[in-house]
């Protein structure tokens, strides 16, 4: 379903606005920010509704609020692959910019969503200005560059099974104390697509996990009693010591 | 075998340096060019030599002159992964200024090479003056962004076999006219570690792809008699056309 959401015409004030205190925009500097935020317009999306289109000309970019947005291809024979899933905070379709001016994947919202548009005219003006706005997309860049080149690395040495192991402690990581009972972000199925498995091969996989490890999946609940027993089947097979930086 | 190169102390002239008019560092502003040059020190390196291992403290970034780098990581269990194999005119090592001075990868030179070595205060001082270094490094992020959100996509829905095809129809993408032999740029075997392929399932995916498409591989040279049908066969798993700007 291609979006016809309608762009609240008001500015927002900035108390609605809590997106633009944290993650990335923070740290822009306060002249991009104000600029932002001016122009910024928020979008009430319903779960399933696409932003835009690989290939579009673009326009605005977002920043979620709140929800889920999901960024994907297809391929010419049909098949879609999930780039991935993103959270409060990001940024989605600024590398537009980079790309002439085209979206290079398309975004949909897999849960209701609240998201803010921004002219990208916004984002390239700002990066003409001061050299802050680009620094902080520079280090964004990297980070996400980071994190592509640990899932090129995990596809290549880790089983489906450990693959899995690394998403839960990527859930976790910010207290990995156990007994640790979690809650699954979004639909198993998103999940096996966002690890780029077959769902028959996350399904195998999953219970394989079960069975190695001792955590119990019910539902979107995962039990996990023995985070050392986890780290131990998953990060062997990884470059980098848990919790990792990326 | 680490690195115990030593670095020649004199100051290269700009006309034995064409790697610092083409590729990106054409593109920085010419007081970070001019800055860079003047402190770049020339490395002849030997095949296996090691430029730096993953977790190192970062002093330097490196420009390949001529010959191929290495970029890989080592898993606790002992797998190595190669991220990637670099060329003239790429960059080595700077992103470890967005790694808190860390280097992330190793790095071998993986034929003889020449390198040029410069400090990464240097890089860093010019991020700090100037917009547009700034700006030149992230169109470049967001280029390899790119280029591994694409392999990501076709590590979930290619075939080892296409991947294959797509590996070789890079090769040639500046002048895609049958027939065509070309030269494998360096060891099948690395190739397949490029991929990250088993030597095995490399091995099976290189036979099935001359027997699917016509192309036959004799030692390091490939010969393509139907570019057409290689095209049709590996880029129909793609969500890009050929020639992909990627």
């Amino acid at each position: 379903m291609t979006a016809n959401f309608k762009i609240q015409e008001k500015c927002v004030d900035e108390a609605a606005m809590p997106v633009f205190n944290f993650g990335i925009l923070a740290d822009f500097p306060e002249s991009t920010r104000k600029n932002i935020k001016q122009s910024a317009r928020k979008l009430d999306l319903k779960r399933g509704m696409v932003l835009f289109h690989q290939e579009d000309i673009a326009t605005n970019f977002y920043i979620v609020s709140d929800g889920w947005v999901k960024l994907f291809r297809e391929t010419y024979d049909g098949s879609e692959v999930i780039l991935d899933i993103l959270s409060a905070n990001h940024l989605v379709g600024e590398n537009a910019l980079f790309h002439n001016g085209i979206y290079t994947f398309s975004a949909e919202v897999v849960s209701d969503a609240v998201l803010y548009a921004i002219p990208l005219s916004v984002l390239a003006e700002a990066l003409e200005s001061d050299k802050k706005t680009a620094y902080v997309l520079l280090k964004q860049e990297n980070r996400k560059n980071a994190m592509l080149q640990k899932e090129i690395e995990h596809q290549s040495v880790q089983t489906a099974a450990q693959r899995i192991g690394c998403f839960l402690l990527r859930l976790i990581k910010d207290n990995p104390v156990a007994p640790i009972i979690l809650y699954l972000p979004y639909d198993k199925m998103l999940v096996a697509g966002r690890l780029g498995m077959a769902p028959e091969t996350f399904s195998r996989a999953l219970t394989k996990l079960q069975k190695e490890t001792g955590i119990a999946i019910n539902g979107p609940a995962v039990k996990i009693e023995n985070v050392e027993r986890l780290l131990e089947y998953t990060c062997s097979a990884c470059s980098n010591l848990y919790p990792c930086e990326d």
